[in-house]
């Protein structure tokens, strides 16, 4: 890769953030400076790269003097108050959060979808949703093909997508069930623990959550397809960091599975993974810690002569976060899209 | 009610069984003797059943003597090898297996649905899989208002759904994982502690699994309609004891969710638990121990004009199968269905 980049990532204490860390080590990512910025709660803490330690800095207005590229995954509100900042710094902001995703002048990138929208970049690009992007590389090579008309999703999520305390607060609520116990959630709104709930985000008037409606609008905008029509129920479950999602596909005529098998087979960034004599298909613990989105268990609709039914698996904090974000940061570098810092 | 019956529980010391034990009680069924049936290994046990302890026997040919009606719930293998036995001894056997369910003598009976159908029974009455009776409970008052075209659902089945051992497997699991052993699971085939996997019945050549096909045809034989369109991914999530649906509905024409709502709250069977200003809905914790199918987040499809979205939580083993065996024996007391035994 070309010239060494200083590289900041805002948030770097979370479970996203922690993952960028091991990302960026393991993809060897040309970084000449690593900064790593949170708040003041945070701040002075070691965390160990590679061979180095580096302090966690509060971040402040000037954090961003130098930096070439900001990875941001500390929440939406966050990324609002420093994005001016970064952006008028010289840096590009790759943003996790939902803040900017919508924005009309800010790319949504998923990179084996639409990486040329990147290039209309004005200091900001969005790293999507995680469920969105799982769907999307799953529904994107069919989608090539011929075009998806309706897509009808049920998520069942991990508690990763909570973020690393909602983790924590599985595992020991899980084991209050065990010893007894009820328990008392503090950081998600039930009990998960051998429970699952409809995804907890805001409700609009129609009913849906903002979960929903982020895979709906979010993959019209990724898909640069406003007509496709999508419904989702977003359901968390208690799993801790895969998200795994059961989704039909209706398309404007019949699409036949072995092509559908064939298309993802050899699309980037998902696996196929069917084994129909062993009834073995993807499984949260075994998309855990991996690149690939896990996809199988494709079948023709017996409901419906022009619909699929498909399965997938993926790793909520690394392909639905992390990984998605860093590859965006290696596709601005191969498109020469980084406006580097003297 | 009339004249107590001698009541036999085939199967009585599994998760089903000491359910209908539990109903039977709580529910005053008018029983003058009450035989407990099992295989040999489960023999002389001795189980309370109110004031008195009554002892398990092996199941034997001549077990049915002088016995009304028998509660199965042993298994598809056991119904067959008894169902004779018992029909010849002049009891009415109501099987919880999938042994007789697709019979074309045998009335497949969801007593809010379907009560008539029981009045042609030869002997043997089917209850129908869990996963189909809590669907289709909230389903049928919608149905009966403007005929339900097509359904696309996923279902959230707990470990019950495989049996007491599969409960203990969960949560011995659960366990290993959080003190960070690998836990080797022999009852279900993968690990269910903290991961889920598709339901691993039979497949078809269609990839479909026997699961899921239990859905599509007996739903077509409760509803007495053959055209009714359904496909279905089932899923196994680490959740105790009740099963989650998330459930599109397809209608001809358009289906307001004011009317859905009101159907949903006026039919026997189901509960609305909707609070869209809390974000709380149906949950298994809340369904578990209920006789009623919690039905709730009725939204219209906002990708289909003509369809609806419903999620559901209900007690697989209450109403997904005990309780609806109970209200079928009594269903047979109050429509002089049962040939009593002198």
């Amino acid at each position: 890769m070309s010239k060494p980049l200083n590289v900041a990532i805002l948030g770097a204490t979370g479970a996203v953030g922690t993952e960028l860390l091991a990302l960026l080590a393991e993809r060897n990512f040309p970084i000449a400076q690593l900064k790593l910025l949170a708040s003041a709660n945070s701040a002075g803490k070691q965390i160990d790269f590679g061979s180095q330690s580096i302090e966690v800095e509060e971040v402040q207005v000037n954090s961003f003097d130098g930096v070439d590229i900001v990875l941001a995954s500390a929440g939406g509100s966050t990324s609002k108050q420093w994005a001016a900042a970064a952006v008028e710094a010289g840096a590009v902001m790759i943003d996790n959060s939902s803040a900017f995703r919508m924005h009309p002048q800010v790319p949504l990138v998923v990179p084996e979808v639409n990486p040329q929208a990147a290039a209309n970049h004005q200091g900001i690009i969005a790293n999507p949703n995680c469920t969105t992007i799982l769907m999307n590389l799953a529904v994107w090579p069919l989608h090539q093909i011929k075009p998806v008309k309706r897509i009808v999703a049920s998520t069942y999520q991990s508690a990763s997508g909570a973020g690393a305390r909602a983790m924590n607060e599985l595992k020991q609520n899980a084991q209050q069930v065990l010893d007894g116990e009820t328990p008392q959630p503090q950081i998600l709104p039930y009990q998960l623990a051998f429970n699952l709930f409809l995804h907890n985000s805001e409700l609009d008037e129609q009913g849906y959550c903002t979960e929903e409606m982020k895979m709906v609008n979010e993959t019209r905008k990724i898909f640069s397809d406003p007509k496709i029509q999508i419904t989702a129920t977003c359901v968390r479950v208690p799993v801790l960091r895969a998200h795994s999602e059961a989704i039909n596909l209706e398309f404007a005529e019949p699409f036949d599975t072995e092509s559908a098998r064939a298309a993802i087979a050899k699309a980037p960034g998902v696996k196929l993974v069917e084994d129909f004599a062993k009834n073995y298909f993807p499984m949260p613990i075994d998309a855990s810690g991996q690149d690939d989105v896990l996809v199988g268990r494709i079948r023709q609709d017996i409901s419906n002569p022009n619909a699929l039914e498909l399965w997938l698996s993926g790793d909520q904090i690394r392909k639905g976060a992390a990984l998605n974000a860093v590859q965006i940061a290696e596709l601005l570098i191969e498109q020469d899209l980084v406006r580097v810092n003297a």
